[in-house]
C-alpha cells in the first residue's frame, strides 16, 4: 500500500501555527502523565489546564479551544465530568478527542469508550491493540502495552473511522492516521519511547492542539505525530537513558527564542 | 512608584533558615504539580506531605507547620478536606496560604476561593488576573494565563490584602509582595518559566515554608520569591530548552553539601 | 550481628531476570510519584499500569503479576478499591506488597494498613519510624520522615515479620530485608535520596516487580533494594544537585541497548 507523508515545510509550517494560535487545551487525563502532558503542551506553545471538577469541566470544555478525554486512571466520578465536558464540547463546537488507555484489557473503561463512540470524538489516538478493542475486534493488550502491530490495525482503524465518524491514529512503530478513506503514514521515532510514560498520552494532546488549528484536519493530526515522532528520535540520540530522555525529549519540543 | 526591595545578604539568610528549621509543609495542591511541587520544597530543605482525605487532612494541619490550598483541580471531595484543614490549621495557629488557580475563570473554585478568603489567610499567591478577581474586579484570564500585568494588579492586591487581612503576593514579571500598607518589589527570573507547568503553584509552596518561620513576615514571604526567580534565572543560563530547565531550576534551588 | 549481603553477579542476574519476564505490575500508590514510580518499572524492563477505579483494581489485581499497595494519599474511595484488588490478588495467587507511607503519623491510615497486615501481604516496605508502628510500637515520625535509624527498628521489623507472616524491609542508610529468621543487609545509596520524592515509593514498586519473579522471594527483594541503592549512587556522582539526579538515576536503572 501507499500512503500519503509529511513533508517537512509542513511540520515547520504546522509547528507555527502552534506557537501563534497557542490553543487552550482542557486536558481531563490520567494520574500519571499530568504534569509531563502539560509541560509537552507549554514547549510548543500551547496552553494547557487539567480541569476535573463536573461543573467547571463543563463549563471549561465551552471555553477551551480542544479537549482531550484520556481514560488512563477512569473513576465513576471523572466519568460523570467527562460526559458533562464532552457534550458542552459538542454543543460548543469545539474539536474533543479520545484516548482509550487499554480499553479492551479493562470493561468499565471498555464500556465508557464505547459510548463516548457513539458521540463522533473529532480525533480519537491509540495504539494497535486499543483500536482494535473499539473496532470490536477482540484484542485486550496487557494494560498499556499493544501486543499488536499498527499495520495488524490499520482496516480496524479505516473501519472504525468510517463508523464511527472520526479520524483515527494508530501510534506504534509507524503511526497511521486515517479518516477511513484516505491514510496517511509516519514513520520516525524510537522503540525507546515505549520506555518512557505518556508519550503516547502527550502525543493525544498533542493531537487536540492540533484539531484547534484551522487549515486540513487530516494534516494537521498527522503533522502532530510527525512532531513528536522527531522529537524523540532527537532525544534519543542526546540521552544516556530513560531518564535524560524526558529533558531532552522536551527541548527537542520547545520552541525557539524562549 | 517606589518599592522596598530583598538584599543579597537577607536571601541568603532566609535560605539557612528553612535549612536550620525544616519546616513540615503539608500541601493540599492541583493533581498537576505535586511532585515537583514536593521536589522544589526538598531541594530547599523543607519537608513536604501530600495528605488529602478529610479526617487526615484535619489531622495533620495541626501536626505541619504551615498549610497550602491550591484549587487547581479542586473537587468536591477535595473542598471537604481543605475546609478541615483550614479550620484545624486557624486552630492550631498554623500559617495557611491560598493559591487560588484559575480564580475568576471558573466558577465552582471561585465560590469557594471568596468562602476562604473570608476566613483571612496567611497569604494569597496568585498572578494578575487571579488577584484581581479575588478582589472582584472582573478579569478572568485563560485558565492559569494572566491577561493582566502585575502592575495593573496592585492596587487590587493592596485593596485584597486590607480587607482579607492577608498578605498578598502578585507574581508576574515583576512580584510583588504587600500586606496593603508597605510594598516589596521582586524582579529578575524568566519567561521561560511561564513554560514549566507548576513554577507558580511550586512559588506558593515555597510561600507557604517562609510563612512557618520566624521574623518579619513580609521580608520572608518577598525571599521566597527572590528565591525562585533567582533559581529560574540560574537555571535559563544553564538550560538548552524548557525540558532541561527543570532539573537545572531544582539543581538551583539544593541546597549545597548535599 | 552478622548479616548476609548481595553478591555482584547475583544482581545482574536479578537484573537481567526483570527484562526477559517483563512482569505487569499493579501499582495502587499515591498522587505524588504516579509518573516517578512509572519511570522507574519502565526503564528496569517491567510494564506498570496505574489502576484505581474499584471494577477494574480487582479485574485488573488477577491479571497484573504482582500489586502495589501504598497508602500515601489514601482516601475511602482508593481504600475500597485496594480491598478489592487486595482480594482479588490473593484469590489469584499474586504477590503483593505493603507501602505504609507515614503509618503511625496518621490514624486513617493506620488503622487501613493493620487491616492489611492481616492479611499477610507478601512483602512490606517501609522506613523505621513506620516498620516500628506497624510493629505496635509507638513512634510516629513526622510524616514520610523517618525518626529512627533502620537499626533501632530491625528487632520490630523481625517481630512484624513473624507475626504477620511476611518479609519486611526497612529502608533507610542500611537496608534490612528480614523473614524473622534470615536477614539481609544492602548498603550503599546516598543520602540525597531523601531529598528526592519517590525513592522509597519506587523502591516498593521495584519490591512488587522483585516478588514477581522465580527464585528465592528474600534475595530477590533485597537485589532489588541493592539495584535502588546502587543506582542512587551512581546518580549522586553525576548530578549537580536533586534535579539532575533525577534523570541521572532512570539513567542509572535504565537497560543498555535501548
Amino acid at each position: 500500500m501507499q500512503f500519503e507523508t509529511i513533508p517537512v515545510e509542513k511540520l515547520l509550517a504546522f509547528k507555527q501555527k502552534l506557537i501563534e494560535h497557542s490553543p487552550l487545551i482542557h486536558c481531563m487525563t490520567n494520574d500519571v502523565v499530568q504534569s509531563f502532558t502539560a509541560n509537552i503542551l507549554l514547549a510548543i506553545g500551547c496552553s494547557p489546564a487539567m480541569v476535573i471538577e463536573p461543573e467547571e469541566a463543563e463549563q471549561f470544555a465551552a471555553i477551551a479551544n480542544g479537549l482531550l478525554i484520556n481514560v488512563g486512571t477512569l473513576t465513576t466520578e471523572r466519568q460523570i465530568a467527562m460526559r458533562l465536558a464532552v457534550h458542552s464540547a459538542i454543543k460548543a463546537q469545539k474539536p474533543w478527542v479520545l484516548d482509550p488507555v487499554a480499553a479492551g484489557a479493562l470493561s468499565f473503561r471498555t464500556r465508557f469508550c464505547h459510548e463516548l463512540l457513539a458521540l463522533s470524538p473529532t480525533a480519537i489516538r491509540g495504539n494497535a491493540s486499543e483500536i482494535m478493542a473499539l473496532a470490536g475486534l477482540s484484542s485486550g493488550g496487557r494494560g498499556v502495552d499493544s501486543l499488536d502491530t499498527t499495520n495488524d490495525a490499520l482496516p480496524a482503524a479505516q473501519s472504525l473511522a468510517n463508523s464511527a465518524r472520526t479520524i483515527v491514529v494508530i501510534s506504534g512503530e509507524v503511526d497511521y492516521i486515517t479518516d477511513g478513506n484516505k491514510t496517511i503514514a509516519v514513520t520516525g521515532g524510537h522503540p525507546i519511547m515505549t520506555r518512557v510514560v505518556g508519550t503516547g498520552c502527550g502525543l493525544s494532546a498533542v493531537v487536540t492542539a492540533s484539531c484547534a488549528l484551522s487549515g486540513d484536519q487530516l494534516y494537521n493530526i498527522a503533522s502532530a505525530c510527525a512532531l513528536m515522532k522527531q522529537a524523540g528520535e532527537q532525544a534519543k540520540q542526546n540521552c544516556r537513558g530513560t531518564g535524560s530522555f524526558i529533558p531532552e525529549f522536551l527541548d527537542a519540543l520547545s520552541y525557539p527564542n524562549l
